[in-house]
């Protein structure tokens, strides 16, 4: 396998995620992380926020490939709108590379991080911790995207072994 | 007032309305509407043809202002997800130019074009063909997108009587 970078998101209204790691055959390298604030302004200035630093973070890392946590239902109507606005104001910038998106579900992050689909979030923390070596702890929105990362590069691994290479969600 | 260009968009997970007035004074002049498809491939697919049309609207119009329906409540909380997304990706792709984003609620838009917040969808659309003097109806969409940006006028013409200028949701 080739070397590919992978940029996760973990979106949110408030705060996004990010996490950026180089998978080179097996192996899974920490490049960088952090948290994207989105707390000023009205919604459409919100948005911008997210748009254009999801947009710069693109622009300097240069991702191959986006993985990002999937959303299919919700409990709340009105922060499931919310929620969405600020989700595909993410993935929106990274389409200007060409960059390809792939969405997956809570318990493949977790199955993949952890080995198991009911992990906590802590357990997620600490096992994203653990394989990227990382001398501290990421804040948990940066350490969740780390972990959509992680479970891209897991899953194209298991790809490779079984011989398939499923686009879970190609943008392209 | 000088002459603005005003985009108006409806947006929608499978279908998007879209329509470009120039106010020049206290005129309405009809420049162009239609409706952008995103209907086929993966989610993150669709938002991206969403995200690629509007872009490509609005470096072809070239509008000043941006006016779209407001959207605080939702019955289902998976189609409040499905419409976050994909009205927050049309919003995102008119953000490269600067253009400026104003939201309004469904009632003032239909008191800006009908005279009433309670007027129905029909009469809506048969107002905008009358302001804009149309040769025939445009799509449900489309008109609906039209009636935003006829509202962002009004709304404009009103200000001006009163000595005010509040933007309601400045993207800039």
């Amino acid at each position: 396998m080739t070397k590919r970078r992978i940029l996760g998101i973990d979106p949110g209204s408030r705060l996004t995620g990010f996490g950026v790691i180089d998978f080179d055959g097996g192996k899974a390298v920490y490049i960088a992380s952090g948290t994207v604030k989105s707390v000023e302004g009205a919604f459409a200035d919100r948005l911008r926020q997210i748009f254009d630093s999801i947009g710069n973070i693109v622009d300097e890392f240069r991702p191959d490939i986006v993985s990002i946590e999937s959303v299919f239902m919700h409990k709340n109507a009105g922060s499931a709108l919310k929620l969405g606005h600020a989700r595909s104001a993410a993935i929106c910038a990274t389409f200007k590379h060409g960059t390809e998106v792939f969405e997956y579900a809570p318990r493949e992050i977790k199955q993949a991080v952890v080995g198991t689909g009911a992990a906590t979030k802590e357990q997620v923390q600490h096992m994203v911790v653990s394989i990227l070596s990382l001398d501290g702890s990421p804040a948990p929105d940066a350490a969740d995207a780390l972990a959509a990362a992680l479970c891209h590069g897991h899953q194209r691994r298991l790809n490779a072994q079984l011989g398939t290479g499923k686009a879970i969600a190609g943008a392209q």
